[in-house]
């Protein structure tokens, strides 16, 4: 703290620190970083987790191209260069809710190791968790949710991830979930069992683990 | 929640809502908008207003050159376009955080009306608050807190806003407050006002409003 010249303004700088929004959060903030082919389930996954965390009082974000490109990176289009500068964004914008205390989940195909590893560096150790949604690219093609494989198939999309542009399987992600064969509740359960693991959110009530619509224990 | 082609996931979107992590917070989010001269105070407010409302269990954060100059935005400059997608960027981020159901602070001089238009039109009527924080250039540059007045004057720096680039102030600011001449103490109360008269915040109990390092009430 130091006083202003010539004026009873007191200088303050952020006394308002990440541990103190962990503390008041219960749980420590991480960035989870899914990625996979289009089509493998990032987002649905990512989702799913982010369910079971806020049921559990956690603060949480998902961010995917739902709400990035068309904002923050809204003056981005799709060649290598902005690709590239778009994982750049989203990966600073994930150390911001990390400093605010907020676990970020980002849901982008990022099928390259280079930009990954980047956004691993902006963090400390342990708090970038690559959790890679292993999904054949024939049942990703075979759901083709958007539409996009056909398109791509029919060259009317570029440089589609899995058709015409590589994708670069994680070599040491955090975690691998079978979003193409397992049920959805088996990879969110992975996902928390991983957090509670590394010591990012405490244990869940066994009661209350799940609370699907259908069930019948409560 | 539809059911994927030819496998057993399930596809979920977004469940949890901002009304959801509002309601888990206790308080609205919205984009606190700090706007003024190098050296008016808007930092320090900021970062003051943020200490009591975390004191009271608010989710804040705030943004300034310091986070964002350095990460988000270190692609860019200070020319006329540069400064234009910085403070876009910057309101697209508060609206992601807006989002999260975290109060978003933010601490830039935005010294154009129009910049300040566009940020504003992103989010819904009432959840941006333009704060013009008012202190003479006289004031600003006695302070001179970073020494950039003295090398905007000996023409080191190239439009330097209030010397050799105009500020524009607000003409309908949601609120002014005087960080030239008054405490930061009355500068604090005025912001914290503002978001109980717009029911961002409820009331704060009297008996812990300030709890200051050299208070003996406490």
């Amino acid at each position: 703290m130091e006083q202003g010249k010539s004026t009873n303004v007191v200088w303050h700088h952020a006394t308002v620190t990440r541990e103190r929004r962990e503390a008041m959060n219960g749980h420590k903030s991480v960035i989870l970083w899914f990625t996979g082919l289009s089509g493998s389930g990032k987002s649905t996954l990512a989702h799913a987790v982010e369910e079971q965390l806020h049921k559990h009082g956690c603060r949480t974000f998902v961010f995917d191209g739902d709400n990035v490109r068309h904002g923050l990176c809204a003056d981005l289009g799709f060649s290598a260069d902005d690709r590239v500068e778009n994982i750049r964004r989203v990966g600073e914008m994930a150390k911001l809710f990390l400093e605010a205390g907020v676990m970020a989940l980002t849901a982008f195909i990022s099928p390259f190791r280079s930009d990954r590893a980047r956004v691993r560096s902006l963090v400390p150790h342990g708090e970038f968790l690559e959790i890679y949604c292993r999904c054949s690219l024939e049942i990703c093609e075979l759901r083709d949710v958007k539409g996009l494989y056909k398109r791509a198939r029919a060259g009317e999309i570029k440089d589609f991830t899995g058709i015409s542009s590589p994708y670069e399987e994680p070599e040491k992600p955090e975690l691998v979930v079978g979003t193409g064969t397992r049920p959805l509740e088996e990879c969110v359960d992975q996902v928390i069992g991983l957090l509670q693991e590394r010591g990012i959110i405490g244990a869940f009530p066994a009661s209350d683990q799940w609370a699907h619509d259908n069930s019948t224990s409560r």
